[in-house]
């Protein structure tokens, strides 16, 4: 009895150890889930006087979590798992790297950052409500010493920021992001010039003409499904002030939407949140409650994204095919018109001051500004009180617009109030893989065959195989390279830009 | 340097226990918070495909809870804590009595009696259907051992039910139920007897008219608004298969109803369910995420959902007050009627076979049969396969009916499935102080000439300054007690159906 007893309590072997493991990470990934739902609902229902409390419980999920996960028992068992196949050592390999960023921030750091990041945030909505930059200034600072500090925890090799966009974009450095980018506006810079020089290529009051609301939302969400494979037995569409996607697992997807006056910002915006979706939905369930049940990176995310937002929804064959269920839904929009009138009229370019609202073309030039300031804010040769004159000589420089005030300008994005310092590149480097997947899958004469009748089962298909299904167990990189045989490039997309505004504003 | 360190591990005085208890009873909130959240999206709109993984959070968030609240630590915290006022007191008080409960339950105990409740919920579901007891039996003896054991490890004085009884109503013993439910069988079944004799008071044929599903929730709600005080700004109001109030703090508030043919199943269902609400809503915000900020006991709550549903809703001055409203939202319903008729079609007494479906006369005999049957199975005076004899013979001793399946007759109920003993008393309990409740308000005169009008202000105020501000802290006996000046009693409701109904049916 005392042997067996002696026995039982010795070293577990390792199965149980990944056992346990899995157990565990299946806890943190629940309350993850139920944080995700609790926001997802706040955003979209709650009553008004419950946020308080509500902020509590999210505080409560989001520590129990935390404390969870980096718990010293979670790296024993981490150590001691020994996993069999190819799934189990996934889970091991990336919850071993979350591990370790998570164990190398100091909860002190984590909870002095929580805090300034409140105060952050509070100060820029007042500030940008005010338009007045100086307000907000100190709080700028604040956050970029944080980052700095964080950089510094976790370790870098070329440059901190690295280390700051490697929790968005794991592996990628800010030496190739340079790269890519330069390369990118040297050769959209003068199409821009030209298109802008080419004037209005079709009748632009079309996209404000009256489609309400509920007709709007249950148009796009009807072609979500149709076109796209987003169903109402895995997912649901709300409303909510800003649009988001949402999962708390892969058959529990949420997308939000807003209705305006402009029609397409419903429209496009929730094919664009569909992708997002679709990325969750299709992670394999073998890893259902595990770290790698997520998207590669932010911009792998925003590659489905746009994918299915711009590079289809925004296509001429999407609109062939689309155009008279269009008809039937919104008869005031469409009165006199036809698919390509409507083709031209959805893909209007035009440079503008407010990121979220770019066209395709623009779009990448308020990233490369970002990235710029950024960069020069965390190594210190851009001061935060030079900051509003730099971004609006940048503006100049790029879309030959001066903002008439900070709040369209230097102060219209939430990201820096809230201390994401290296996330705004990932919006790009996701337009760039968009085309460069997209054109790797054409290679494929059944998806080739159904992009010209927009019929998407074939194009799903292969980037459930290609992207979807793999979930964080390869990296950003990994999966472009098997995917489309060469690294990131800028290629693609410039020859895309190229090719479809040169015929709608029939430049040469 | 050392001694300072030395110092801080010394024992905390207790101030420190006290915040360190509040602060764990908070998170522990917080996780029930979120698991009630989690249901309740899950019932009203929750994609189909999500529940499988959704029962998986629903565990994790349970069990983090339970392994929480009964870690030593809370014990230790409990014992060293000092509260120096009134309200802290009750936390301390309410905590420990929980505590010992929850910990006097092993959790073998606990995960074992789960796995059977599964089954047996499922077997029940599979034997409803089917309407096939027989397959439903094993599972209901499993569920009277798992009671027996339940009752035996949380102790008791008297009889093995009350310590069952205990925990849906403090305090309450089976010999107080017995007493006061022979006297309510002995004074009210004449009273049906006569009623039944009396014939129809009114054309029923009114309750089926056409009354359009989203018409009838918007009425009800608007109702639950402004007679009873349920707003949008803390509560909201959603479809379910079957009704119920849900809430994550005292200003988040959900309530569900449903719809059908049969119109006032939604409109009483949801101002039953506003009853429940307003409780929960009243309950003193000191309480906050603590586990004194819920109701007494489900005998208070009933009370509350039954006072709104029936005592104010089914009134003569309610439809004096709402019945023009009702013209509004339902012409069809309301062609060619009064008040008057109204109230007469919607007071109809008739024996019947479903509880849930059941009158203010005849209701508490389906509760009455249950608790017999329920203090027989457990004592082992009656087996479980002679069980279906034993209701239908009660069935007709007091309703006079016989049901043409067990589908309609001892497995209409979810209750058995699911482990709850003792659960069922508590409806009648609550039927009976619903009216001793109101007795007392109405010695205020305030309260008295509102009801008079159908103006709920002075009522609601009276029913938070007695009932609901006090949460938990005083049991259901002192609540009771305080509030009417004496115990629970039947001769307020025994009064109460043979003034409404003597006078509906002309009796005398």
């Amino acid at each position: 009895m005392t042997i067996s007893e002696s026995t039982a309590s010795a070293p577990a072997p390792s199965a149980p150890a990944l056992t346990d493991l899995r157990r565990r990470l299946g806890q943190v990934s629940d309350l993850h889930a139920a944080e995700s739902l609790l926001s997802w609902e706040q955003e979209t229902m709650m009553p008004q006087e419950a946020a308080r409390v509500r902020g509590l419980q999210l505080s409560t999920l989001a520590g129990l979590a935390h404390e969870l996960f980096t718990d010293p028992r979670t790296g024993e068992l981490l150590a001691q798992a020994q996993p069999e196949d190819e799934a189990d050592r996934a889970v091991v390999r990336v919850a071993q790297r979350d591990y370790d960023k998570a164990t190398r921030l100091p909860t002190s750091f984590v909870e002095e950052r929580s805090r300034a990041q409140n105060e952050a945030h509070h100060a820029w909505l007042d500030a940008r409500q005010r338009s007045d930059f100086a307000a907000f200034a100190p709080h700028l600072s604040t956050m970029m010493d944080f980052a700095r500090r964080e950089a510094d925890l976790l370790g870098y090799e070329e440059h901190p920021y690295d280390a700051l966009l490697d929790s968005y974009e794991p592996g990628m450095r800010v030496s190739q992001v340079r790269s890519v980018f330069a390369d990118l506006r040297d050769r959209t810079l003068p199409l821009l010039r030209r298109i802008t020089a080419a004037g209005d290529a079709a009748d632009y009051s079309v996209l404000t003409r009256p489609f309400p609301g509920e007709a709007q939302k249950a148009f796009a969400w009807r072609v979500a499904g149709e076109a796209f494979g987003l169903k109402s037995s895995f997912a649901r569409q709300d409303e909510s002030a800003h649009p988001f996607q949402s999962n708390f697992s892969r058959s529990d997807i949420r997308i939000t939407t807003r209705v305006e006056e402009y029609w397409p910002a419903c429209l496009f915006g929730t094919w664009h949140e569909a992708g997002h979706a679709m990325y969750e939905r299709g992670v394999h369930e073998l890893w259902e409650r595990t770290p790698v049940s997520r998207g590669a990176s932010l911009g792998v995310h925003e590659s489905q994204s746009r994918m299915f937002e711009n590079l289809l929804g925004r296509s001429r064959p999407f609109w062939g095919r689309y155009f008279s269920e269009l008809q039937g839904a919104a008869p005031e929009v469409t009165a006199g018109l036809d698919a390509e009138t409507l083709y031209r009229a959805v893909n209007r370019v035009k440079p503008s001051l407010i990121r979220v609202e770019a066209d395709e073309v623009t779009y990448n030039f308020h990233i490369m500004l970002r990235f710029e300031l950024e960069l020069g804010l965390l190594d210190g040769t851009l001061k935060v009180a030079e900051l509003p004159e730099a971004w609006n000589a940048k503006m100049q420089e790029y879309l030959g617009l001066t903002p008439p005030s900070d709040a369209q300008g230097v102060l219209q994005d939430i990201h820096w109030s809230a201390g994401l310092i290296g996330y705004f590149p990932t919006y790009s480097l996701g337009n760039l893989l968009s085309v460069q997947l997209l054109e790797a899958a054409r290679q494929d004469t059944a998806v080739a065959a159904g992009l010209q009748e927009a019929h998407y089962g074939p194009l799903l298909a292969w980037l459930a195989q290609h992207i979807h299904q793999h979930g964080r167990s390869l990296t950003p990189g990994e999966l472009t390279e098997r995917a489309t045989g060469r690294p990131l490039s800028a290629d693609p997309y410039v020859a895309y830009l190229h090719e479809k505004y040169g015929a709608i504003y029939g430049l040469e």
